[in-house]
């Protein structure tokens, strides 16, 4: 019989004192429920007059997004927990501490980070992170380098990898990623207005071969530990410190996978510019930050990658001249092509992105749309081919220039 | 404590004996011990009178090619026989029966198969068997597709490729396939006359970049639950049947691994006839024979797979017009570097092929070994570029055309 019960805040609070040192035995905790409460509860549990404080999260036995309908693992609580401890182990500064947490119960006890924004919050809000393209980079080539057969014991990974299996994620991914947006599903969701534009990606075969061959590498290619869902809402930022959360959809996959979830969140925000800004000078300001940022993912992966390949590779014959060029080169067209299918997924897909959804004008809201399935187009057509991050750039200015005179 | 114990003859009666149904109560069993004795003891237990036998197979804890100091997980015996189990499940006609087995012994008891030849030996005897490409052809077809993305539900593959992880075995193809024979490594065997040919390998950088490309494919592309040691010492025939036994290093890899371990092992076998065979009329014959069954064997794969694909093919994706084109073209071209690569292995690494070491002449085995290192060369040189397997058919030829008068 399952130990398993859905926390109160009272559990909660009870489980935040068996952590052993982090309370005082006689402190008077509050405790709130901050999730969204699609997949998991989230409690912070504070010691006011200490000012100290944690996070409990817990995973539900259902995804709420669609109903009760879609039962979820709760093994994805360990999963999420062991990504977190390697993440945290190989990126300290870049992901919560973790304190503790029980597999049947699906907890897992963290750092909170209450004094961070959501970076998509922060994207929608207009601010700027100036750090960020660098730390993500940072996180995202050393998490993948020391997870992958090039930075750790190829006998390891392959019973790591085992251990992380995570079909019930991963097949949400196959799901709403690489499937339902090129066919008529029932779990599209899309406004009226754009319904010639999702018919269009049911119909369009060129697009359909490339997302084949990307959900292939999707469920074939287990290159390293990805984070699996490293969207800007999967991300806290100060003005100067990032940290990484949420990887509950880890799983042995392509690199590019992870890289792309970042471009295309940023690329979402940049289609939605010209709702959030009334200024001609602001908006090309703001989308030039955000180009740059894209850039700056890319490059700061690349070389912090190919340093740790340089330095810490284990494999004798990954030395080989021309190897790794081959190699950097086949991640940034896998990045380009998830990237794509990312952004297109967030249109006609069953779960949108704010930073479109809440533009309240909605002939702007309407022509981010548009600009954005113009850009996750592009990149899946194209990606198999490119050569370089700007590309990227070139194509995502190509398509605002686009944009109607309305905008 | 664990139960495990190399059984002797006696325990192998004994525990014959416990398989219900099998043999009479009162039975007179004979064993004998008829493994090469390198992984695996294999037991031969046979009841004289009623002309009923089986085959008890137990896994040593170490390969005693190299001695015992290179020990190997007994967990490949579990391995082994659920890969059977599957296999005998999609091929019932192809695989021997299953009749038991036990995970602390490390052992599975199966269908005998003493009617049958080893096909390395009935090769290298002069002997050819015309429904070999068929049958072969249909097996990798049908266990591939079965355990692949595309013909079985794609979360259950997941777990089950979890199942197969089988680190200490890909260890040793990793090692003695992938790099070692790249490199002046220890565990290299060839003889004095070869060295310069070895020495080149060493230095061949074009070649390192193929080889490390695949290699990648072997550690990360988990794309169907592979044999994972498909030579001809793997496959017992008769003039009208073929059965595949010795799956221990099945595990989750890409699909041309299997194809290009039967293709490489028919052209070792293929370079090793001017060795075999005085007359030149014959040998032409032989030759022949050879490339028209390794022909048959990728088109008979083909053919297969294609249609299990097209009647029973489970994802939507998958069926986008042109994908299934550039799938088997790429399975055709893995097929083929993975067949260089285990040609070269076989020359110049640590373990050998009967066909072409046991050439009396020493003028011939010279020849023989460089007319297989002048064809895996190529394979792996060009197999990334190959179209059509009318390429092997012509590279083979080439290479034999090449051959010394002497020969």
């Amino acid at each position: 019989m399952s130990l398993y019960h859905a926390f109160s805040p009272e559990d909660a609070i009870a489980y935040a004192k068996s952590i052993t040192g982090f309370f005082a035995a006689n402190a008077l905790l509050a405790c709130e429920e901050i999730g969204d409460g699609n997949l998991n509860l989230v409690f912070r549990i504070s010691d006011p007059q200490q000012n100290r404080s944690l996070i409990i999260k817990q995973a539900l036995p259902y995804a709420k997004v669609v109903g009760e309908s879609w039962p979820l693992s709760l093994d994805r609580a360990r999963i999420e927990r062991e990504a977190l401890e390697i993440q945290h182990q190989l990126c300290p500064e870049l992901v919560p501490a973790i304190y503790g947490g029980d597999n049947e119960l699906a907890i897992t006890v963290m750092e909170d980070l209450s004094d961070y924004t959501i970076l998509r919050q922060g994207l929608i809000d207009g601010n700027t992170y100036d750090n960020f393209a660098e730390h993500i980079g940072l996180f995202i080539a050393t998490t993948l380098f020391y997870t992958s057969d090039l930075g750790m014991n190829q006998q390891d990974k392959k019973l790591r990898s085992a251990r992380f299996a995570n079909p019930d994620l991963c097949k949400i991914t196959e799901d709403l990623i690489f499937e339902d947006p090129y066919r008529n599903a029932d779990n599209n969701n899309f406004t009226e207005d754009i319904r010639s534009e999702a018919e269009k990606l049911w119909q369009d075969h060129a697009l359909h071969l490339e997302v084949a061959l990307l959900r292939e590498k999707f469920l074939t290619h287990g290159e390293a530990l990805l984070h699996g869902d490293l969207h800007t809402g999967s991300i806290f930022v100060t003005s100067d410190s990032t940290k990484v959360i949420d990887p509950e959809f880890a799983y042995y996959g392509p690199i590019g996978f992870d890289i792309g979830a970042v471009i295309a969140n940023l690329l979402l925000n940049y289609a939605a510019q010209p709702g959030w800004c009334d200024n001609h000078d602001i908006l090309q300001e703001r989308r030039a930050w955000l180009l740059s940022t894209i850039n700056g993912v890319w490059n700061h992966f690349e070389q912090n990658f190919r340093k740790l390949w340089d330095a810490n590779g284990i494999d004798f014959m990954s030395k080989t001249p021309g190897y790794q060029d081959l190699y950097m080169r086949k991640i940034l067209q896998d990045t380009i092509g998830f990237a794509g299918c990312k952004v297109i997924r967030r249109i006609v897909g069953l779960s949108h992105v704010a930073d479109i959804d809440t533009i309240e004008s909605e002939l702007h809201r309407r022509q981010a749309k548009i600009t954005a399935l113009e850009i996750g187009k592009r990149l899946v057509k194209q990606g198999r081919m490119a050569a370089s991050i700007a590309e990227v750039i070139e194509w995502a200015e190509a398509a605002a220039a686009k944009e109607g005179a309305n905008v």
